[in-house]
């Protein structure tokens, strides 16, 4: 579990999860057990999907994948236990209970079988187009990060949707520029011009915070800017 | 996810979380969503226990494995999102919220690597007795569907704590009696005196309870003189 979670990584989500809780007038010590539940989340994820069953990956953020060290049961039960921690951190250390089980139940919609298995599930099985299958891989959890942020930050109904289409989008581009980086992409340019729109949607969705959401707006374009 | 969780089996871990509510004068259809989530869980770990990578077995319950049917990766995301569900199940249908919380973070504690994730790991690694591994693969689980069902309906911690302490010593007898019926098993009777001696302490853990553990007692009694 510490191998693959404490490996260096981007951390988007967990930042996403900060920056929607400043965002919305938070404390973002409040929204750091749900930002770190939300990596474990991710994490949890990259394990099973390097799996020689799904991907069968032999290197993840240039080190060695969690079932190349520890062998594949292992890499199972650790990506088990991630997702399992991840809920016990959302039930005992957010505050009032209201939240937590709120939290519980926008995280889960965003990780199951409507959200990132069952867009794993379509990737597999080869059943959807690359937007259909980035939406629910991807971006189901971007969004949520975003969501979970202005939870802890009891955020208005108002606040609370404008971060969820930002995070949505956000999570879309993030997915098309990680295909456009892939080797075997050919439609690089398109990738990259689907991308730039979308940011631009979101740098929209959240322009009602002002110079609150200026964090958020800079990660949105640097995202859409990277080559790795 | 219908595959596995339909399949019929002994609903033992449901039907505890209904007993114990009932035995603590709560309502059973209020721990209804408990139960269901104490089954996917359960159904979860059997999908991922099944797998190649773990204990390799092609026939659960009388039928082919799941991964056997789907495909290891299917089986592995079926797996992933029946423990999700769970959690959802949690925080969606369990009120108050902090009945919700609660639940979540005794399931979780069960679930995770110091419960069955643990006891999974150290049986394919080989690292701990009988006793030990069977604790927490087997017993942990059972004894929070004990503690779940006694949750929902707001059991006093005397109520509680004898209901863990019941659900333990039956969690501990289910996986020895299970062990013996093993046809690789060369220490049967010591496994099954065991089991006895573990039924009658869970009888006396419940013993304040009076008539209405009646069935409880009754079911304790059954698991330990089953034959299959």
């Amino acid at each position: 579990m510490r191998y693959s979670l404490l490996n260096p990584g981007k951390r988007i989500r967990p930042l996403l999860t900060l920056l929607a809780a400043d965002a919305c007038g938070g404390d973002a010590e409040r929204a750091l057990p749900v930002a770190c539940a939300v990596e474990m989340v991710h994490v949890f994820s990259l394990i099973h999907d390097d799996l020689p069953a799904m991907d069968d990956d032999d290197l993840r953020r240039g080190k060695p994948t969690n079932h190349k060290v520890y062998g594949e049961g292992e890499a199972i039960l650790a990506g088990d236990a991630l997702l399992t921690l991840a809920f016990q951190i959302l039930a005992d250390d957010i505050r009032p209970p209201q939240a937590a089980a709120r939290c519980a139940s926008v995280l889960a919609r965003a990780i199951g079988a409507c959200g990132m298995q069952g867009g794993q599930w379509d990737d597999i099985r080869g059943l959807s187009d690359t937007l259909s299958v980035a939406g629910r891989k991807t971006a189901a959890l971007i969004e949520a990060s975003c969501h979970l942020g202005a939870i802890t930050a009891e955020a208005s109904p108002e606040e609370i949707t404008a971060l969820q289409a930002y995070g949505w989008r956000v999570g879309l581009a993030f997915q098309l520029i990680d295909d456009s980086l892939d080797e075997a992409a050919n439609d690089c340019d398109t990738l990259k011009t689907q991308a730039r729109l979308l940011t631009d949607e979101a740098v929209q969705n959240i322009s009602s915070f002002g110079t609150k959401a200026s964090v958020l707006i800079e990660l949105a374009e640097q995202l859409t800017k990277r080559d790795r």
